[in-house]
């Protein structure tokens, strides 16, 4: 299992998906760069995500706030006290660490087994704004997405037209300086977040968090999520939140162990209530038949971008079997199973050879004409089974070959990434064919 | 001219397309967060930009980087050095000003003339990475979303199979402490760059730059963007940067007078020779023809995207006199005129009336079928000819209004925004009929 993280991870770098931040300098702390294939895998995610709980939905909206806020806000919403780690240094070799994290109570570094007593360790970046570096000018980046929906709760209501139910979106950057980051993009210092905070009558949360779990396990079914990695854990009594009347962690069998994928919590009206009390804002809905004044209670689904990303790479990298028809074909083929919806490309355009210039320039045609539609590659180095090779490593949906009989009978070679099958499909039809495949809902 | 920004501001705040961040607080020093619409239009611009220089061309390739980089890549860059502003107090009242920006050497706050000696203030965010606030941990938020494409470099060139010319883009946030952030978007601590570096051999700089300035040249035009209130300023000798042959800087005639929009820079070989020193890493590129190894030069076209809403938003805004055919509408119509590919609003769905299920029936109806494939409002709320202005003040291309007659002859009243021309639409044809007028290139 530790296994496959590795040959995804080497997979990742290798092939531009994602490679550490920085690298030449030697990195930095556990930070990562999305390359060209990542950054368009993960913009699927985020894409879909927005389209289909935001642009789809009328009762939902978007925003995109600011990373650094008002330290007020951050008063209210109770971080500034509270959103902390143990931390505790292992008295032989210095190691920080989390306590809550220490195994067997043993340092993972030494094996030391003396530690500083635990001090509250806020996970809040902090920079200055200003030309001062002083308490003042002190203000901290956003470690999650959540708050801002909730400060900027009142300009949505009066601008937007929404009545309850109603819910808003946001995707964007979160930072948490955490003591032990680590397990490639599983828990990075600056990641990135999906989120939506769901306003509802408060008698009607159970059916509303019913809701969007259903939202949240269709969701991971159209990732490629096996169904039999997937926990949803109810968190009981007494481990919740105190406003939390309901809190389910979806966490996932990841090589590494189950943790935390996504989240789903009902959180009442606390931070509405927080955020009223500590800005001196009447941040209360009126209910346009009854006039009735009050604070609406929360759903928040959360997703991560990154676990997504993640998750969604482990499920597609497969190793196969596969039959050596073509030359320069390796009997093992690594393949990249993603939904052909979230893969970075979609098309790759083959000529056969590339020392015949008809066949070149018909592959150069077709490629123009598929490039206008789909997320297309060209590519015509090596052999055809080795091109094919390095297609299904990118998890490449199609590859359509260009060969002598295409000069006379106007077809191509069509070849599907998850079944090798290959058919012969008129260039006519061949964009609309194509369409049909990536679309169809079987997929 | 400064009333416009008045309006646009205000429109801004009362529609939803952006207000102050963490306003409830009193805001925080020219932070702004994109509401419901405002990060649709921001959307449309990023994501039409992406596919237009990423994903449509094969000679560009995107990444998303940290925005945290290692602080060596930012000594190699020279910013941790030099990236800073001469900042100064008035000896009067202690505002901090930027020098150079001190208008007939007097203060603006209290007139005073004179001022302390001007000292270089770094303008790159601090915030420190783990447990301890020392310099060890010190790291900074990048200023410019360019030099991880540079850092980047060699990973990207060992997995993208990209030969020169080629580009590397990004879509991203960058941070700068400004001294005197303001004028509403334009200046903000926390912004958006929409960026491109393209390598190219040295004896052809020139004609990649003047491939770039035209390309800058069409997106403006496509934006919208008059073509009087640009201006394209080449940069003279002794104002460039020492290693640029040529920088022209693509300014706008804003409210607040001429200033800087977008900007186009031939960097040479800089940024890849300070890092390939500092880092002692290899950053050469190797024909793959001659075998010759060499440094890439660079071209540099950089577009803000906050700025791009900006514009937009000044260009579309249009206050006009209207005829009052409708009960409800005023004389005088505000109007955003957007290019209907920005335009956060494509369609709205209005029922004539409320108060006949028949209508909103068939309004329901046609909404749903229509927001499966157009960003779409539903509005039964007013008067028509209110519900009209409404929609043009948030630009929405196309008004389909559902009335009696539309329940005898199943077809619909559209009406253009810019024109205000009603025609009689039936249903069938309703949806390929706004799919090819929102396409119409003429538009």
């Amino acid at each position: 299992m530790e296994d496959l993280m590795q040959k995804v991870i080497s997979l990742a770098k290798r092939r531009g998906f994602i490679f550490p931040g920085s690298e030449i300098y030697g990195g930095l702390a556990n930070s990562f760069d999305y390359g060209p294939l990542g950054v368009e895998l993960k913009n699927n995610i985020k894409q879909e995500w927005w389209k289909r709980f935001v642009q789809k939905r009328s009762d939902v909206v978007g925003i995109d706030a600011a990373l650094i806020m008002n330290t007020k806000a951050w008063e209210a919403s109770g971080h500034l006290e509270n959103f902390s780690d143990p931390l505790v240094e292992c008295k032989k070799c210095h190691a920080r660490l989390r306590e809550d994290q220490i195994q067997d109570s043993k340092c993972p570094s030494c094996k030391g087994k003396e530690f500083t007593k635990p001090k509250n360790f806020n996970l809040m970046l902090k920079t200055f704004l200003g030309p001062v570096e002083d308490a003042a000018n002190t203000v901290y980046f956003r470690p999650e997405t959540a708050q801002s929906m909730f400060v900027d709760f009142k300009n949505i209501l009066d601008t937007s037209r929404q009545s309850i139910p109603f819910g808003i979106a946001q995707v964007g950057k979160a930072f948490r300086n955490e003591i032990t980051p680590g397990n490639f993009i599983f828990r990075m210092r600056e990641f990135e977040q999906m989120e939506i905070e769901y306003f509802v009558k408060e008698e009607e949360w159970e059916k509303y968090f019913d809701e969007w779990l259903g939202e949240m396990k269709q969701w991971l079914r159209d990732l490629g999520v096996s169904e039999k990695k997937l926990h949803y854990v109810d968190i009981p009594d007494g481990e919740r939140a105190h406003y939390s009347k309901r809190t389910v962690d979806i966490e996932y069998d990841y090589p590494f162990g189950q943790k935390e994928l996504y989240g789903l919590a009902y959180r009442g009206d606390f931070d509405l209530k927080n955020h009223m009390e500590a800005s001196g804002q009447d941040l209360q809905y009126t209910d346009p038949k009854t006039n009735e004044k009050f604070l609406p209670h929360v759903i928040e689904p959360t997703w991560g971008v990154d676990r997504s990303v993640l998750v969604a790479m482990l499920e597609a990298y497969h190793e196969e079997e596969a039959p050596t028809a073509e030359e320069g074909e390796s009997a093992m083929r690594v393949v990249m199973k993603f939904p052909f919806w979230i893969a970075p490309v979609k098309v790759a355009v083959l000529p056969l050879v590339k020392n015949k210039s008809e066949v070149v320039l018909k592959a150069k045609e077709v490629f123009g004409l598929l490039k206008e539609r789909f997320a297309c590659q060209y590519d015509e180095t090596g052999a055809i089974g080795r091109r094919y090779r390095r297609q299904d490593e990118i998890g490449t949906c199609f590859c359509v070959t260009i060969d002598f009989d295409t000069l006379d009978d106007n077809a191509v070679t069509l070849r599907n990434r998850d079944t090798m099958a290959q058919e012969r499909v008129p260039l006519d039809s061949l964009a609309s064919t194509i369409q049909e495949r990536l679309y169809d809902k079987n997929n």
